[in-house]
């Protein structure tokens, strides 16, 4: 059975999604066939290009036209934050599964709003929690929910990059807070996301935001560049989050840890192969981490790729997430939903708003 | 225009190979459009599945048919070792261009064949040294020609792997001389290829070989499983290697460094997206080695990949080597050729030779 | 000419201060002698045994005794935190030089106290921020001042133990908070230390603690186990800081970064042989962090110790610490002194004020 | 009771060494007390200067001085190989005990006299082999001997270092073969010492040499600058020995590896708090190395020093050597001694002559 996909937005988003639903069927054995039957963008020469190089069928400059057509089963959201909810909202009304890149949105009450949406269509519905899919991260989540690190007390979060350090980067509408979202959203939407699938709910945080550079293109620049926050779960654990745009010469370095009554856990993005776990009922003699490979069959998603040691890399965060939706179409029971998408938020909002007002705040000051 | 490919053999290489065919194409703009055939394999259970899973068109359990097609322009080759001479001859003798999986062969006088079929035929041809297309690996290459490290004084490579570990597995292909080839050729030909392409020609080698267990499900095992060699290159400079598959919890490491005048670059495959750099004309307080990210868009290969810090894998390689091969067709002038194939053969055979007979000897008296 | 120590306090960093001053004339030519005369402790079997230990001439029970020798020139504290500050007090009343390990005292106001009374007696005085005296960490703040990450952005400090996690350790003065002070105290004087003397000073933070076994022996525990804070810089720059016992298989992970409009530049403990510095001068193909080996007789301290390459190790920081204080003996001029760690405590302290009070403080709260 | 110490030598090795008697008693409770009573050298400036430098009480410029005072117990030997037969011979001769540096001599006559002349005068002897004495190195060992590998297959030792790279250093005894001996056996006796003492003796050797630099300030250079060998143990292990000192950044990087058929182990010295180890009884799911922090109490030496996670160096490893002498003083008993000095000589040799002669040599070719 073929699948309809439309793709909503050609940047790096749309290409690592087309990319995705490429690849799956190459590595996965699945119940249906995607077919990348349509993508959209402003620019025509460019989305025409796009299509092209993407292995696209068709292309518009009107996302609407995605939403209508009939041979297009699932909508998936590539544009900027800003615009997710009101896509999503159309293509719930027209029937269509969707997937939405994260954040679901640059507000908490249009993530509210979008989920709403696709829970009233009985819509399939995911949310682009890509990092989930590495084989090592989901071993985390795995070994942590089997309790190999007992109790958790701590979680930590970072998100370190460069991308906004320098000053002479034009405007663009990253640096846009109701089109880019937060910082906070933006990186930390994937950390959040992270925290509340390992931990469970966050009830309360303080942060701080600050934008170094604030103005650019002669536009003043109202998205955070460098935010932090503490965090206290509401199962009784605290924790760190930060996330940074102005990290010289540090790409994309995420990291994430856990520690609990038993052990230790520890994922470091850029060596994405490999997970670090120290647990106390081993002998004293073995202090320490064991630096997994995570790449042994055993591992999720692990056993679809190469041998133990070869090593897989960002794209492949974007096949295993395409594999997992399709392999249950149409009966879909996605996860992580839309609804996820808005828990996410409401925390990233709930920082945004601690930063501004200089206090903790409640998620649910957020949600209620 | 669309390009036929028929691939021989259905195993993790001819896995690979296709799964390099088909997302090419979403990473870089080719002027042909690869269409995987025809794939084939003695089982017809098996070669049919491996064609649904892989996305090839049609499959047969006779190579020979994928030679003879008129739809087929490449044929690549992922059989054995011991196989690919005679594959290969057939497929230049019908006038196609070949690929070939390393080692060309299982011994020199058969690769010397293959490659002067190649070479008589007149058809483009290439040897499937994957790892050249690491970003990383193809960066440091750059770095040596470029003088970076200055005269190349020493080079060493090792590869250690547990795969050959367990007494236990059973007697397959791999541990047959003759139709897997040795572990100097098997593993050592991609440290061998890269020794050649980064520092020149080998002049004369030392080596040792040991296998441990010699016996599997009943038969004699006449692989080595532990290899070593001293090399002395045309060029003066000396170099180690190592080839091991009974190196517990290690699961394909491999290493390459080289040491110049000037400089000291470093490759850790298990790291495959960092280069490790030292410069000598660097600031005694800034004395170490880099870790260069190397997925800087100024890098080989990486452009056509993601934002840098995010990384990738294995896959990569053989994307960027079908990318290389279709962007060149119908030139050719591939590289590396199967020229190079048998070079690096030759090398491997002094080796072995070497063991055996326990002296020094000469790739010379291997290639006249 | 020979300097008279006393030690009061014979526990760890006892051993440490004592074995500091024995080994500073191997190591570093001194205008003095130190003479370890007499170390003090509350139990005379036990002081006893670490004066032979030591090899410390003589001991006493009482550390009045110790202020109170004439052949003692310099007190060193090496009390728990609750102590100090009487000591301290007592040393300068007795006209007597005087070292304190960290943190200065219990409390802001009894730091504040302790060093205005060694100011008033004008007695040359230290505080025992150790890790200042490794090479790396030395060089990273040369580095940062001489401008090699440009102007600060961000701070971050973290510090990883599990010597709380473990909630059958019995109750000792550690889990008292008036005796052992607060983790924030206790871990995190040495990260506001680097963070004061690499970055500048700290206006305001905000805070949480957690005290995750709240008894012990079946007495009431009321030190931080877990905490961290955020932090504004006077000069603008951002931080984070965390400062954590209950992290299993962590030892006594600590580790700063700082990043600045140029690069970042970043320790970590566990290699303490080591830094890291990335610098966006340089070109884009080298990008990413140098590994620095901070052993070069160019950095500080280094020239002191063996060859590039050997490694140095803890002890180290006391023996350069040693060596600093007695190269300038008599003259004093001590760096950092009491008042750098009044200062540093007050930070601590507006930090858990921050977490009892949940709301940002500003330090001057905690100082006027 | 005092035990006289007299150094001959002031460089580096007698600064090293007296390091490690001044400090053994500060980190081990002993049976005696060391006393530095002479240290020689044939520049009397020089040696003056290291004899206030290092606490050592007086200083002569005649090692036959030291050899024969009655208050040396232990004659310490730092001069360069060449000289250390002679030496050793002569103390032995006086009836004192004696403590070689490594390499024990620059042939393997000069050290079998040596190790001869201590045992015929029956006094205590030991040969230097300081990195024995590190924490990491002696748990590696301890694990091979219990099994935790299994039966070990493979050995592999590397010594990289950047000494000689400069061909505008000088002259000096290092590049005069009879006085500096062989890379292989200045360098290489470490590794050959761990080899031996990890797995076993050794048979026979393949080798290679190189000289990059051959003069120097007009003089011949007619010692090895980069060195490899191929090993053949007599157990049935095999394994591989490179020592270069022409290797650009590289400082002192030393790693040994043993892959047996239950594990591996590893060690690098550049992170010399740490040992890897991947043990097969593990889970799969655990599949890789472990990061073991190797300063947990109950490692060998590491009670002696600070808490887990501070950090060892360089100069613990001499301390721990002299506090191992010490510890056994008068009885003797040390380990290794003079015979095993020997010993790692004739697989030096084995391996010179191997590189020389361009054959695999039989150790018991050097030694009958």
């Amino acid at each position: 059975m073929d699948v309809g996909i439309g793709i909503v937005g050609y940047g790096l988003m749309g290409r690592a999604h087309a990319y995705g639903y490429r690849v799956a069927p190459t590595v996965r054995e699945l119940p249906v066939t995607p077919r990348l039957r349509v993508i959209s963008g402003r620019d025509a020469a460019g989305v025409e290009a796009a299509a092209g190089r993407y292995s696209v069928e068709g292309w518009t400059t009107d996302w609407r036209e995605v939403v209508a057509r009939d041979d297009v089963d699932i909508v998936d959201v590539c544009t900027p934050p800003g615009t997710h909810a009101e896509i999503v909202e159309a293509a719930a009304a027209a029937g269509k599964a969707v997937l939405s890149e994260k954040p679901l949105a640059a507000d908490y009450a249009s993530a509210r709003r979008a989920a709403d949406a696709a829970r009233a269509a009985k819509v399939a519905n995911a949310i682009g929690f890509n990092y989930r899919r590495l084989p090592a991260i989901a071993l985390l989540r795995q070994l942590v929910h089997e309790g190999a690190v007992g109790d958790v007390l701590l979680w930590r979060g970072s998100w370190l990059s460069d991308e906004f350090l320098d000053p002479d980067i034009a405007f663009d509408w990253r640096f846009e807070r109701r089109m880019g979202a937060s910082t906070f959203a933006d990186l930390g939407a994937h950390l959040v996301d992270l925290a509340l699938w390992t931990v469970g709910d966050v009830e309360e945080v303080a942060a701080q935001s600050e934008t170094f550079t604030r103005e650019r293109s002669g536009r003043a620049v109202d998205v955070d560049e460098a935010s932090s926050a503490l965090v206290a779960f509401a199962g009784g654990a605290r924790g760190t989050l930060e996330v940074a745009r102005v990290c010289a010469r540090r790409p994309c370095d995420f990291v994430v840890e856990v520690n609990g009554t038993r052990g230790t856990v520890r994922f470091d993005y850029a060596r994405l192969n490999e997970l670090w776990l120290g647990d106390t009922a081993d002998d004293g003699r073995f202090y320490g981490l064991r630096r997994i490979r995570a790449e042994h069959p055993s591992h999720p998603y692990a056993a679809d790729w190469w041998p133990i040691g070869q090593g897989v890399g960002y794209g492949v965060s974007f096949v295993n997430q395409a594999a997992e939706l399709l392999s249950r179409w149409p009966d879909g029971g996605w996860d992580p939903d839309l609804d996820q998408g808005a828990r996410v938020q409401a925390v990233c909002e709930a920082m945004e708003r601690a930063a501004a007002e200089r206090r903790w705040v409640r998620v649910d000051e957020v949600t209620r």
